[in-house]
Protein backbone atom coordinates (compact mmCIF):
# COMPACT_ATOMS: atom_id res chain seq x y z
CA UNK A 1 0.00 0.00 0.00
CA UNK A 2 1.99 2.87 -1.28
CA UNK A 3 -0.38 5.65 -1.32
CA UNK A 4 0.58 8.62 -3.83
CA UNK A 5 -0.73 12.05 -4.36
CA UNK A 6 0.58 14.93 -6.61
CA UNK A 7 -1.63 17.61 -5.35
CA UNK A 8 -1.26 20.82 -7.26
CA UNK A 9 -2.69 24.62 -6.41
CA UNK A 10 -3.47 25.40 -10.29
CA UNK A 11 -2.95 24.05 -13.40
CA UNK A 12 -0.95 27.32 -15.17
CA UNK A 13 0.47 29.94 -13.30
CA UNK A 14 -0.09 33.54 -14.37
CA UNK A 15 1.07 34.80 -18.06
CA UNK A 16 2.21 31.00 -18.78
CA UNK A 17 1.28 28.03 -21.32
CA UNK A 18 -1.40 25.20 -20.16
CA UNK A 19 0.09 23.21 -17.53
CA UNK A 20 3.26 24.47 -17.89
CA UNK A 21 5.29 24.38 -14.70
CA UNK A 22 3.83 20.82 -13.20
CA UNK A 23 4.99 19.30 -16.43
CA UNK A 24 7.98 17.51 -15.44
CA UNK A 25 6.51 17.16 -12.18
CA UNK A 26 3.98 15.01 -13.42
CA UNK A 27 6.58 12.99 -15.60
CA UNK A 28 8.66 12.32 -12.58
CA UNK A 29 5.96 11.23 -10.53
CA UNK A 30 3.91 9.08 -13.34
CA UNK A 31 7.01 7.33 -14.62
CA UNK A 32 7.98 4.88 -16.94
CA UNK A 33 5.99 2.19 -16.28
CA UNK A 34 2.30 3.76 -16.67
CA UNK A 35 1.07 3.61 -20.16
CA UNK A 36 -2.42 5.64 -19.68
CA UNK A 37 -4.36 7.78 -17.02
CA UNK A 38 -7.49 7.97 -16.27
CA UNK A 39 -9.12 11.52 -16.78
CA UNK A 40 -11.79 13.34 -14.56
CA UNK A 41 -13.15 15.95 -16.47
CA UNK A 42 -16.49 16.80 -14.24
CA UNK A 43 -15.08 20.21 -13.26
CA UNK A 44 -14.97 21.54 -16.29
CA UNK A 45 -18.70 22.99 -16.99
CA UNK A 46 -18.58 23.81 -20.63
CA UNK A 47 -17.26 20.87 -22.43
CA UNK A 48 -15.76 17.51 -21.48
CA UNK A 49 -14.83 16.68 -24.75
CA UNK A 50 -13.26 20.36 -24.69
CA UNK A 51 -11.05 19.93 -21.57
CA UNK A 52 -10.11 15.70 -21.83
CA UNK A 53 -9.06 16.84 -25.24
CA UNK A 54 -6.44 19.98 -23.76
CA UNK A 55 -5.07 17.97 -21.00
CA UNK A 56 -5.05 14.95 -23.13
CA UNK A 57 -2.42 16.61 -25.38
CA UNK A 58 0.18 17.73 -22.30
CA UNK A 59 -0.18 13.87 -21.13
CA UNK A 60 0.44 12.70 -24.94
CA UNK A 61 3.39 15.33 -25.08
CA UNK A 62 4.58 13.62 -21.31
CA UNK A 63 4.41 9.80 -23.55
CA UNK A 64 0.67 8.64 -21.70
CA UNK A 65 -2.41 7.97 -23.04
CA UNK A 66 -5.84 9.19 -21.82
CA UNK A 67 -8.95 7.87 -20.77
CA UNK A 68 -11.83 9.89 -19.77
CA UNK A 69 -13.95 8.87 -17.20
CA UNK A 70 -17.39 10.66 -19.40
CA UNK A 71 -16.59 8.29 -22.44
CA UNK A 72 -18.38 4.98 -21.10
CA UNK A 73 -21.73 3.59 -19.40
CA UNK A 74 -20.01 2.33 -16.93
CA UNK A 75 -17.85 4.61 -15.33
CA UNK A 76 -17.02 2.40 -12.24
CA UNK A 77 -14.71 -0.19 -14.28
CA UNK A 78 -12.90 1.99 -15.75
CA UNK A 79 -11.78 3.70 -12.21
CA UNK A 80 -11.35 0.01 -11.16
CA UNK A 81 -8.89 -0.23 -14.03
CA UNK A 82 -6.98 2.76 -14.03
CA UNK A 83 -3.45 2.92 -13.72
CA UNK A 84 -3.46 6.64 -12.50
CA UNK A 85 -5.83 9.01 -11.86
CA UNK A 86 -5.63 12.76 -13.18
CA UNK A 87 -9.00 14.93 -12.07
CA UNK A 88 -8.78 18.79 -13.84
CA UNK A 89 -9.73 21.73 -12.23
CA UNK A 90 -12.67 24.18 -12.71
CA UNK A 91 -15.51 24.20 -10.04
CA UNK A 92 -15.10 22.12 -7.68
CA UNK A 93 -19.26 21.96 -6.71
CA UNK A 94 -19.59 20.95 -10.43
CA UNK A 95 -16.96 18.46 -10.15
CA UNK A 96 -17.93 17.11 -6.42
CA UNK A 97 -21.42 16.63 -7.94
CA UNK A 98 -20.94 14.54 -10.79
CA UNK A 99 -18.53 12.23 -8.86
CA UNK A 100 -21.40 11.41 -6.48
CA UNK A 101 -23.84 11.32 -9.11
CA UNK A 102 -21.47 8.62 -11.06
CA UNK A 103 -20.68 6.68 -7.73
CA UNK A 104 -17.44 6.82 -8.01
CA UNK A 105 -16.72 8.54 -4.89
CA UNK A 106 -15.51 5.36 -2.88
CA UNK A 107 -14.14 3.34 -5.99
CA UNK A 108 -11.38 6.03 -6.54
CA UNK A 109 -10.55 6.45 -2.80
CA UNK A 110 -10.18 2.36 -2.66
CA UNK A 111 -7.82 2.64 -5.64
CA UNK A 112 -5.40 4.82 -4.58
CA UNK A 113 -5.66 4.43 -0.76
CA UNK A 114 -4.55 0.85 -2.56
CA UNK A 115 -1.37 2.82 -4.54
CA UNK A 116 -2.75 3.69 -7.63
CA UNK A 117 -1.42 7.51 -8.28
CA UNK A 118 -3.80 10.79 -8.18
CA UNK A 119 -3.05 13.67 -9.98
CA UNK A 120 -5.31 16.73 -9.10
CA UNK A 121 -4.97 20.45 -9.68
CA UNK A 122 -7.45 23.58 -8.20
CA UNK A 123 -10.57 21.84 -8.17
CA UNK A 124 -8.72 18.62 -8.57
CA UNK A 125 -6.71 19.07 -5.67
CA UNK A 126 -9.73 20.60 -3.28
CA UNK A 127 -11.70 17.04 -3.56
CA UNK A 128 -8.96 14.95 -2.72
CA UNK A 129 -9.79 16.36 0.56
CA UNK A 130 -12.29 15.38 3.90
CA UNK A 131 -15.20 17.96 1.85
CA UNK A 132 -15.00 21.01 -0.26
CA UNK A 133 -15.69 23.70 1.93
CA UNK A 134 -12.47 25.30 1.16
CA UNK A 135 -13.18 26.07 -2.24
CA UNK A 136 -12.79 29.35 -3.78
CA UNK A 137 -15.42 28.42 -6.29
CA UNK A 138 -18.87 30.06 -6.95
CA UNK A 139 -21.72 26.99 -5.99
CA UNK A 140 -23.05 26.72 -9.63
CA UNK A 141 -25.41 23.73 -8.78
CA UNK A 142 -26.06 22.23 -5.80
CA UNK A 143 -24.15 18.70 -5.05
CA UNK A 144 -25.46 16.01 -3.63
CA UNK A 145 -22.93 16.54 -1.25
CA UNK A 146 -20.00 18.22 0.36
CA UNK A 147 -18.03 15.56 1.21
CA UNK A 148 -14.99 14.68 -1.10
CA UNK A 149 -12.12 11.96 -1.94
CA UNK A 150 -10.69 11.75 1.67
CA UNK A 151 -7.69 11.07 0.51
CA UNK A 152 -5.47 13.27 2.74
CA UNK A 153 -6.29 14.86 6.01
CA UNK A 154 -6.34 18.29 5.39
CA UNK A 155 -8.28 20.93 3.74
CA UNK A 156 -6.36 22.18 1.05
CA UNK A 157 -7.31 25.80 -0.75
CA UNK A 158 -6.38 26.27 -4.00
CA UNK A 159 -4.57 29.66 -5.65
CA UNK A 160 -4.13 30.69 -1.91
CA UNK A 161 -3.09 34.11 -2.09
CA UNK A 162 -2.55 36.97 0.52
CA UNK A 163 -3.31 39.08 -2.63
CA UNK A 164 -6.07 41.55 -2.80
CA UNK A 165 -8.67 42.98 -5.74
CA UNK A 166 -7.20 46.98 -5.74
CA UNK A 167 -9.92 49.38 -3.34
CA UNK A 168 -11.97 46.45 -3.49
CA UNK A 169 -13.45 45.28 0.57
CA UNK A 170 -14.42 41.89 -0.13
CA UNK A 171 -13.03 39.42 2.38
CA UNK A 172 -9.38 38.31 1.86
CA UNK A 173 -8.43 34.89 1.25
CA UNK A 174 -7.28 34.27 5.13
CA UNK A 175 -10.48 35.53 6.72
CA UNK A 176 -12.39 33.09 4.73
CA UNK A 177 -10.57 30.76 5.57
CA UNK A 178 -10.55 31.84 9.58
CA UNK A 179 -14.43 31.69 9.09
CA UNK A 180 -13.76 27.78 7.76
CA UNK A 181 -12.04 27.63 11.37
CA UNK A 182 -14.55 28.97 13.39
CA UNK A 183 -16.91 26.37 12.25
CA UNK A 184 -14.76 23.40 11.75
CA UNK A 185 -12.11 24.05 14.94
CA UNK A 186 -10.99 20.13 14.21
CA UNK A 187 -9.46 20.26 10.67
CA UNK A 188 -5.66 21.89 9.02
CA UNK A 189 -6.26 24.17 6.09
CA UNK A 190 -3.42 23.96 4.06
CA UNK A 191 -3.10 27.68 1.89
CA UNK A 192 -1.57 26.07 -1.29
CA UNK A 193 -0.72 29.23 -3.49
CA UNK A 194 0.05 29.11 -7.13
CA UNK A 195 2.81 27.30 -8.68
CA UNK A 196 2.83 24.80 -5.43
CA UNK A 197 2.58 21.59 -4.69
CA UNK A 198 2.39 18.63 -2.19
CA UNK A 199 3.60 15.36 -2.93
CA UNK A 200 2.29 12.75 -0.81
CA UNK A 201 3.91 9.47 -0.77
CA UNK A 202 2.86 7.56 2.22
CA UNK A 203 3.87 8.80 5.38
CA UNK A 204 6.01 11.32 3.42
CA UNK A 205 4.38 15.35 2.28
CA UNK A 206 6.89 17.61 -0.28
CA UNK A 207 6.65 20.98 -0.96
CA UNK A 208 7.70 21.27 -4.42
CA UNK A 209 7.98 25.07 -5.91
CA UNK A 210 9.35 28.17 -4.83
CA UNK A 211 6.34 30.27 -2.67
CA UNK A 212 5.89 29.33 0.61
CA UNK A 213 2.51 27.47 1.88
CA UNK A 214 0.35 28.78 4.67
CA UNK A 215 -0.82 26.60 7.19
CA UNK A 216 -4.20 27.55 9.84
CA UNK A 217 -5.14 25.73 12.74
CA UNK A 218 -8.11 26.59 14.72
CA UNK A 219 -6.56 28.85 17.86
CA UNK A 220 -3.22 29.31 15.91
CA UNK A 221 -1.36 31.70 14.37
CA UNK A 222 -0.94 31.09 10.75
CA UNK A 223 3.16 29.45 9.62
CA UNK A 224 4.50 29.58 6.61
CA UNK A 225 6.28 26.77 5.08
CA UNK A 226 9.09 26.43 2.23
CA UNK A 227 10.84 23.77 0.86
CA UNK A 228 12.38 21.51 2.76
CA UNK A 229 10.48 21.87 6.15
CA UNK A 230 8.73 18.97 7.33
CA UNK A 231 5.11 18.42 6.19
CA UNK A 232 4.68 15.04 7.46
CA UNK A 233 3.15 16.66 10.65
CA UNK A 234 0.36 17.46 8.17
CA UNK A 235 -0.90 13.47 7.95
CA UNK B 1 -49.22 44.53 -0.96
CA UNK B 2 -46.80 46.95 -1.83
CA UNK B 3 -43.18 44.64 -1.67
CA UNK B 4 -40.56 46.39 -1.21
CA UNK B 5 -37.09 45.49 -0.96
CA UNK B 6 -33.74 47.39 -0.33
CA UNK B 7 -30.81 45.12 -1.48
CA UNK B 8 -27.16 46.54 -1.08
CA UNK B 9 -24.07 45.22 -2.63
CA UNK B 10 -22.01 45.25 0.73
CA UNK B 11 -22.14 47.11 3.94
CA UNK B 12 -19.40 49.43 3.59
CA UNK B 13 -16.76 50.88 1.15
CA UNK B 14 -12.71 50.13 1.13
CA UNK B 15 -11.80 52.89 3.63
CA UNK B 16 -15.03 53.86 4.97
CA UNK B 17 -16.50 53.44 8.16
CA UNK B 18 -18.72 50.61 9.12
CA UNK B 19 -22.39 51.13 6.84
CA UNK B 20 -21.25 54.17 6.18
CA UNK B 21 -22.40 54.59 2.20
CA UNK B 22 -26.30 53.24 2.71
CA UNK B 23 -27.16 55.37 6.02
CA UNK B 24 -29.17 58.04 4.45
CA UNK B 25 -30.52 55.54 2.20
CA UNK B 26 -31.98 53.15 4.84
CA UNK B 27 -33.34 56.17 6.77
CA UNK B 28 -35.51 57.12 3.33
CA UNK B 29 -36.50 53.36 2.57
CA UNK B 30 -37.43 52.85 6.38
CA UNK B 31 -39.02 56.53 6.87
CA UNK B 32 -40.84 57.73 10.08
CA UNK B 33 -43.68 55.45 10.69
CA UNK B 34 -41.31 52.19 11.69
CA UNK B 35 -39.64 52.02 15.30
CA UNK B 36 -38.36 49.20 15.59
CA UNK B 37 -36.14 46.63 12.71
CA UNK B 38 -36.11 42.78 12.96
CA UNK B 39 -32.33 41.77 12.86
CA UNK B 40 -31.38 38.42 11.62
CA UNK B 41 -27.22 37.77 11.96
CA UNK B 42 -26.78 34.49 10.69
CA UNK B 43 -23.99 35.19 8.32
CA UNK B 44 -21.86 35.89 10.73
CA UNK B 45 -19.73 33.38 12.20
CA UNK B 46 -17.70 35.22 14.90
CA UNK B 47 -20.65 36.42 17.12
CA UNK B 48 -24.49 36.93 17.05
CA UNK B 49 -24.69 39.17 19.64
CA UNK B 50 -21.36 41.03 18.70
CA UNK B 51 -22.75 41.85 15.20
CA UNK B 52 -26.36 42.66 16.70
CA UNK B 53 -24.38 45.41 18.96
CA UNK B 54 -22.57 46.77 15.91
CA UNK B 55 -25.39 46.76 13.33
CA UNK B 56 -27.95 48.27 16.41
CA UNK B 57 -25.55 51.07 16.94
CA UNK B 58 -25.89 52.27 13.44
CA UNK B 59 -29.84 51.45 13.35
CA UNK B 60 -30.42 53.48 16.73
CA UNK B 61 -28.64 56.69 15.47
CA UNK B 62 -31.06 56.40 12.56
CA UNK B 63 -33.85 56.54 15.17
CA UNK B 64 -34.57 52.64 14.92
CA UNK B 65 -34.61 50.10 18.16
CA UNK B 66 -33.21 46.46 16.79
CA UNK B 67 -34.67 43.26 18.05
CA UNK B 68 -32.46 40.07 16.36
CA UNK B 69 -34.06 36.87 15.75
CA UNK B 70 -31.27 34.71 17.74
CA UNK B 71 -32.45 36.20 21.15
CA UNK B 72 -35.47 34.06 21.42
CA UNK B 73 -36.49 30.22 21.45
CA UNK B 74 -39.69 31.43 19.35
CA UNK B 75 -37.92 33.30 15.89
CA UNK B 76 -41.27 32.55 13.94
CA UNK B 77 -43.28 34.76 16.23
CA UNK B 78 -40.76 37.71 16.52
CA UNK B 79 -40.40 37.33 12.43
CA UNK B 80 -44.25 37.67 12.38
CA UNK B 81 -44.58 40.88 14.21
CA UNK B 82 -41.45 42.67 12.77
CA UNK B 83 -42.21 46.15 11.08
CA UNK B 84 -38.96 45.23 8.96
CA UNK B 85 -36.45 42.98 8.09
CA UNK B 86 -32.67 43.54 8.28
CA UNK B 87 -29.97 40.47 7.10
CA UNK B 88 -26.59 41.37 7.05
CA UNK B 89 -23.11 39.77 5.34
CA UNK B 90 -21.10 37.43 6.33
CA UNK B 91 -21.22 34.09 5.25
CA UNK B 92 -23.70 32.95 2.75
CA UNK B 93 -23.38 29.55 3.21
CA UNK B 94 -23.87 29.91 7.26
CA UNK B 95 -27.29 32.34 6.57
CA UNK B 96 -29.15 30.08 4.05
CA UNK B 97 -28.55 26.91 6.32
CA UNK B 98 -29.51 28.51 9.63
CA UNK B 99 -32.71 30.13 8.26
CA UNK B 100 -33.69 26.63 7.30
CA UNK B 101 -32.74 25.44 10.33
CA UNK B 102 -34.72 27.86 12.35
CA UNK B 103 -37.90 27.62 9.97
CA UNK B 104 -38.34 30.86 8.92
CA UNK B 105 -37.88 30.94 5.29
CA UNK B 106 -41.58 30.68 4.05
CA UNK B 107 -42.46 33.37 6.95
CA UNK B 108 -39.99 35.90 5.98
CA UNK B 109 -41.14 35.49 1.81
CA UNK B 110 -44.44 35.16 3.13
CA UNK B 111 -44.14 39.01 4.90
CA UNK B 112 -42.38 40.64 2.70
CA UNK B 113 -44.76 39.68 -0.34
CA UNK B 114 -47.27 41.28 2.11
CA UNK B 115 -45.45 44.65 2.70
CA UNK B 116 -43.01 44.15 4.93
CA UNK B 117 -39.69 46.11 4.41
CA UNK B 118 -36.85 44.69 3.76
CA UNK B 119 -32.85 45.22 3.89
CA UNK B 120 -30.17 42.96 3.08
CA UNK B 121 -26.43 43.47 2.45
CA UNK B 122 -23.53 41.42 0.49
CA UNK B 123 -25.21 37.85 2.12
CA UNK B 124 -28.66 39.11 2.83
CA UNK B 125 -29.23 40.70 -0.54
CA UNK B 126 -27.89 37.03 -2.11
CA UNK B 127 -30.02 34.86 0.26
CA UNK B 128 -33.38 37.12 -1.04
CA UNK B 129 -32.60 35.33 -4.21
CA UNK B 130 -34.10 32.30 -5.83
CA UNK B 131 -30.71 30.61 -4.61
CA UNK B 132 -27.55 31.14 -2.75
CA UNK B 133 -25.59 29.76 -6.27
CA UNK B 134 -24.07 32.96 -6.96
CA UNK B 135 -22.55 34.03 -3.76
CA UNK B 136 -18.48 34.57 -3.43
CA UNK B 137 -18.75 33.25 0.07
CA UNK B 138 -16.51 29.76 1.10
CA UNK B 139 -19.27 26.96 1.37
CA UNK B 140 -17.87 26.80 5.28
CA UNK B 141 -20.93 24.67 5.98
CA UNK B 142 -23.08 22.32 4.37
CA UNK B 143 -26.07 23.95 4.04
CA UNK B 144 -29.62 22.39 4.29
CA UNK B 145 -30.42 23.20 0.66
CA UNK B 146 -29.24 26.65 -1.46
CA UNK B 147 -33.06 27.85 -1.76
CA UNK B 148 -33.34 31.75 -0.83
CA UNK B 149 -36.03 33.70 0.20
CA UNK B 150 -36.71 33.87 -3.56
CA UNK B 151 -38.30 37.38 -2.88
CA UNK B 152 -36.89 38.63 -6.80
CA UNK B 153 -36.59 36.30 -9.66
CA UNK B 154 -32.97 36.95 -10.50
CA UNK B 155 -29.81 36.36 -8.79
CA UNK B 156 -27.72 39.12 -7.26
CA UNK B 157 -23.80 38.86 -7.28
CA UNK B 158 -22.71 41.04 -4.57
CA UNK B 159 -19.25 42.46 -4.37
CA UNK B 160 -19.22 42.54 -8.24
CA UNK B 161 -15.90 43.80 -9.32
CA UNK B 162 -13.97 43.23 -12.82
CA UNK B 163 -11.03 43.57 -10.65
CA UNK B 164 -8.39 40.84 -10.14
CA UNK B 165 -5.98 40.46 -7.85
CA UNK B 166 -2.89 40.76 -9.68
CA UNK B 167 -0.19 38.59 -10.86
CA UNK B 168 -2.81 36.11 -10.07
CA UNK B 169 -4.83 33.06 -12.34
CA UNK B 170 -8.19 32.57 -10.11
CA UNK B 171 -10.96 33.12 -12.49
CA UNK B 172 -12.62 36.22 -11.96
CA UNK B 173 -15.77 37.25 -11.63
CA UNK B 174 -16.95 37.27 -14.76
CA UNK B 175 -16.12 33.94 -15.74
CA UNK B 176 -17.85 32.52 -12.83
CA UNK B 177 -20.85 34.14 -13.66
CA UNK B 178 -20.42 32.58 -17.05
CA UNK B 179 -19.89 29.09 -15.57
CA UNK B 180 -23.47 29.60 -13.41
CA UNK B 181 -25.43 30.61 -16.23
CA UNK B 182 -23.92 27.58 -18.53
CA UNK B 183 -25.47 25.70 -15.59
CA UNK B 184 -28.65 27.83 -14.90
CA UNK B 185 -29.45 29.23 -18.54
CA UNK B 186 -32.58 30.76 -17.75
CA UNK B 187 -31.90 33.26 -14.80
CA UNK B 188 -30.65 36.49 -14.85
CA UNK B 189 -27.20 37.32 -12.72
CA UNK B 190 -27.18 41.08 -11.89
CA UNK B 191 -23.35 41.85 -10.53
CA UNK B 192 -23.86 44.57 -8.18
CA UNK B 193 -20.69 46.47 -7.51
CA UNK B 194 -19.59 47.49 -3.99
CA UNK B 195 -21.25 51.46 -2.80
CA UNK B 196 -24.69 49.98 -5.11
CA UNK B 197 -28.38 49.23 -4.05
CA UNK B 198 -31.36 47.93 -5.80
CA UNK B 199 -34.41 49.78 -4.67
CA UNK B 200 -37.47 47.34 -5.53
CA UNK B 201 -40.99 48.89 -4.84
CA UNK B 202 -43.73 46.26 -6.61
CA UNK B 203 -42.69 46.43 -10.02
CA UNK B 204 -39.97 49.43 -9.71
CA UNK B 205 -36.22 48.94 -9.54
CA UNK B 206 -34.07 51.56 -9.35
CA UNK B 207 -30.48 52.14 -8.90
CA UNK B 208 -28.69 53.82 -6.14
CA UNK B 209 -24.54 54.37 -6.51
CA UNK B 210 -22.63 55.62 -8.58
CA UNK B 211 -21.35 52.74 -10.29
CA UNK B 212 -22.77 50.43 -13.44
CA UNK B 213 -24.38 47.47 -12.48
CA UNK B 214 -23.64 44.65 -14.85
CA UNK B 215 -26.67 42.62 -16.11
CA UNK B 216 -25.77 38.74 -17.45
CA UNK B 217 -27.60 36.40 -19.52
CA UNK B 218 -27.14 33.38 -20.85
CA UNK B 219 -25.94 33.41 -24.53
CA UNK B 220 -26.27 37.78 -24.90
CA UNK B 221 -23.37 39.62 -24.45
CA UNK B 222 -22.85 41.27 -20.39
CA UNK B 223 -24.71 44.65 -20.30
CA UNK B 224 -24.06 47.43 -18.05
CA UNK B 225 -26.39 49.71 -16.76
CA UNK B 226 -26.71 52.79 -14.58
CA UNK B 227 -28.69 55.42 -12.89
CA UNK B 228 -31.71 56.11 -14.28
CA UNK B 229 -31.59 52.95 -16.62
CA UNK B 230 -34.82 51.47 -16.75
CA UNK B 231 -34.55 48.25 -14.90
CA UNK B 232 -37.72 46.94 -14.05
CA UNK B 233 -37.07 44.28 -16.68
CA UNK B 234 -35.36 42.31 -14.09
CA UNK B 235 -38.61 41.42 -12.35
Amino acid sequence: MNKRLLLLSNSTNYGEEYLSYPRQEIKAFLGASIKKVLFIPFANVISYDGITEKVGKVFQELGYGIDSVHSTLNPRALVENAEAIVVSGGNTFHLVHRLHEAGIIDIIREKVNNGTPYIGWSAGSNVACPTIKTTNDMPIIEPMSFEGLNLVPFQINPHYTDGVVPDHNGETRESRIEEFLAVNPNITVVGLPEGTILKIENSSVKLIGDKNIVVFKSGEARKEYGKGADLNILL
